[in-house]
C-alpha cells in the first residue's frame, strides 16, 4: 500500500511501527490466545501494558512519580475543561484563564457552566482576541492575575489558529503564583517543555500520543490532595490516581496503542530528538510561505508560530480550494483549514514524516509558480 | 494459534470475525492509505463507520430513531451513574433506585454524590440485600416508589452476583409511572428485551458490544429535551444527541470495533438468534451445577439466574482455587469469582462460543467426580 501523507488535525497520523505492531498482535497478544482488548483490566497481562504506558508518559514528560501522579482518564480535553473547575475551583474562589484561541475559549465556556455545579468564578486574565481572530499569545505584562486564584489556566498550542507558547524565547509561558494548569493536547511530546512551573498538565491522546478516547492528566500530588471530595468519585482525579487509573474499566486498547506510540518515541530518541525533527518539518513549510513573495501568508506573529499546526492563507478562497484539491490528488490529505477560520492548515504531529513536509513544501512552490 | 476459552467478566471475549477484520484493515482502511484511527472524525471515511455503528445499535435495540436518540459517549457506566442525575434529577426532586447487587449499589453511591452538584435526592425504592449478599431481584410488590419521581433506575443484570431481570417470566422488570432507566451494560443484545417500557437504556460496550472506552446511551427524545441545561455541555446527553455524537472527538477506533461486532451480530441472526444461543450456553452450565448432587451450588434464585454471568460455589475455597487453576491449564480462563464474593463465575457474553461452554461443563463433571 501507499501510505497517505496525513496532515489531519486530530485524530491524526500515528507511527507506522506502532500500527504494525498492533496489527501483528491484534488477535493473539503475546501468545495468550486472545486480543489485548479481550483481557481483563485487572489481569496481569493487561496490567503490564497499562503500567508501562503510565511509566512512559511520566518519563517523557520528565516528571518524578514521587511528586506527580500520572493518570489515564476518558472524555478528552473537553471533559477536562469541566473536570478541572469541578475538582479545583471551589465555590467562592476564582480561576484565571488566558485565552489565545478557540480552545482557550472553549475551556472558559465549559468552566463557566460549572458555576451551576457549585464551582467558583471563572475570569479571563488575558486574551489576544481581535474579534474572532488570534495571531499571538498573551504577554506576561498583559495579564491581570487575581490575587489568591485557585489556578491559572493556559493552552499551550492553539490548533485552529496555529500559535504556540514557548517555541520562541520571545513568547514564554505565563508565570503565576497560583498553580498553573496547561492544556497540552496538541503539543505534548512535540518539543521539550520544562514542566516544573506547572501544577497540572493534561492532553487528549489523539495528536501525539495515540488514538482518540484516552486522556492524560499529570498533576502534582499536593494539588490532587486538595481537590474537592463532594463530587462523584468518577470525576475526582484523586480517585484515578489512587487506583492507578483502574477505578473503573479504562479504554484498554487505546492505552495499549499509547504504549506502542511511546515505545516508538523512545526508539526515535525521545522528545529531544522529536523536537529537532519537528523544527525541521515546520521550517520547511514556514520557509515555503515566507519565500513565496507574499503568495502565501501566515497570519501568526513570528514569535508564536506553532511547530504543530502551520496555518496560512492564499490570495483567494478559490485558490485555497484548488490548493487543497490538488494536494489531495497527490495523497497529501487533511490540509483544509478549520471551518471557523478557513485557509490552509498542515498539522505536523510527531508521526508526520519529514519527507511528507518536504513534499508539501515542494508542492507549495510549484503551486505558487503556476498560480502566482 | 489456539484461541483461549475466554470467560472474562469484561473486558471480555469478542467475535473472532470482528477482530480479524480489524487486523486486516488496521494499517490501511478501505484503501485510504491510513488506519481508520488516523482519519478525522469529521471526514467522510470515518463518518460512514460512525453512522453505521449508531444505526446498528438502534436496530438491534429495536428503537425507532424518530422517537429515540442513540449516542456514543465516554466514561463507561460508572460515569453514567453520575451523569444520569446531573441531567435528569434537578434539585428538589427525587429519583428511585432499585438495588439488587454491587452495580446497583454503585449507581446509588455516585448518584448521591451528585447532591453536592445541585442534583436532587436519591432514594432506594427496593433492595434484596442480605448483608453483602444478593440472590434475587426485587419483586414489584416490594418496591416503594416515590410519587412524581424524576425517574426509577434499575440494573438489568448484576455481573458479580449473577442475577438478571426478565430471563424468566417470574422475575419481570419493575413497572413504574416515572420514566424507567435501565443499566444494560452486561446484557444488552444478549437476549430480546422489549424496551418500550423504558425511557433510557445505557451500557458500557465491553461485554456484548465492543472494547472498553465506548458507552451507549439510548433515550427518548422527550426525555433528553427535559434535561438540565445549566451543566457543562459535555455532560449534557442532549449535546451528543444534537451533534450525532461528534460534539467532541469520539473514541473512533472503539466505535469502529463496535461496528464490526454488530455486523457479526447481524450475520448471526441478530438478538433473537443470540438469545437462543445464550440460553443453551447457560443451560449447559446450570445443568452441570444442578446435576452435581450438591457439589456445585448456585446461590441465585432459579427465576433470576443470569444468562450472562453464571456464578457458583464449591464445597471449600481451596477446591475453588484448584478448580480455577486446573481450568486455566486447559485454556479456560477468567473463571475466578469477583474478589468481593469469591467462588466461580463464568461470563457467557455473546462472543463466547457454545463449544467453550460444553467444554467447561465437561470439565465441571470430571472435576466433581475426582473431588466429590
Amino acid at each position: 500500500m501507499t501510505r497517505a501523507m496525513n496532515f489531519n488535525a486530530g485524530p491524526a497520523s500515528l507511527p507506522l511501527a506502532a500500527l504494525e505492531r498492533a496489527r501483528e498482535e491484534l488477535v493473539d497478544f503475546e501468545g495468550s490466545g486472545m486480543s489485548v482488548m479481550e483481557h481483563s483490566h485487572r489481569g496481569k497481562v493487561y496490567e503490564k501494558v497499562h503500567d508501562e504506558a503510565l511509566a512512559l508518559v511520566a518519563k517523557h514528560l520528565g516528571v518524578s512519580t514521587s511528586e506527580w501522579d500520572v493518570i489515564f482518564v476518558q472524555g478528552g480535553a473537553t471533559q477536562a475543561f469541566a473536570q478541572l473547575p469541578m475538582n479545583f475551583l471551589p465555590h467562592g474562589h476564582i480561576a484565571d484563564y488566558v485565552v489565545n484561541g478557540a480552545w482557550g475559549e472553549k475551556a472558559v465556556s465549559e468552566a463557566r457552566a460549572c458555576e451551576g455545579l457549585r464551582a467558583g468564578e471563572v475570569r479571563i486574565a488575558g486574551t489576544t482576541a481581535e474579534g474572532k481572530s488570534y495571531t499571538r499569545v498573551s504577554r506576561q505584562d498583559e495579564l491581570t492575575l487575581s490575587p489568591g486564584a485557585a489556578y491559572v489556566h493556559v493552552t499551550s498550542n492553539e490548533t485552529i489558529h496555529g500559535l504556540e507558547y514557548g517555541v520562541d524565547a520571545a513568547a514564554p509561558f505565563p508565570k503565576a503564583e497560583a498553580p498553573l494548569f496547561v492544556d497540552m493536547s496538541s503539543d505534548i511530546f512535540g518539543r521539550v517543555v520544562d514542566v516544573s512551573p506547572f501544577s497540572l498538565v493534561y492532553a487528549g491522546a489523539q495528536k501525539n500520543i495515540g488514538p482518540s478516547g484516552v486522556t492524560i492528566v499529570a498533576a502534582r500530588k499536593e494539588l490532587l490532595a486538595r481537590g474537592r471530595t463532594d463530587i462523584p468519585s468518577i470525576f475526582q482525579y484523586r480517585t484515578h490516581a489512587e487506583n492507578r487509573s483502574l477505578y473503573n474499566t479504562p479504554p484498554t486498547f487505546g492505552i495499549y496503542l499509547v504504549r506502542n506510540v511511546l515505545r516508538w518515541l523512545e526508539e526515535q530518541g525521545g522528545v529531544t530528538a522529536m523536537e529537532a525533527r519537528n523544527r525541521k518539518k515546520a521550517s520547511a513549510l514556514y520557509d515555503a510561505i515566507d519565500g513565496s513573495g507574499g503568495f502565501y501568508r501566515c497570519p501568526v506573529d513570528r514569535s508564536c508560530r506553532s511547530l504543530m499546526n502551520v496555518v496560512w492563507r492564499l490570495p483567494t478562497p478559490e485558490l485555497e480550494a484548488t490548493f487543497v484539491k490538488e494536494a489531495d490528488a497527490q495523497q497529501m490529505v487533511g490540509l483544509k483549514g478549520h471551518r471557523s477560520v478557513g485557509g490552509i492548515r498542515a498539522s505536523l504531529y510527531n508521526a508526520v514524516e519529514p519527507a511528507w513536509c518536504e513534499a508539501l513544501a515542494g508542492f507549495m512552490k510549484d503551486f505558487a509558480k503556476r498560480n502566482g
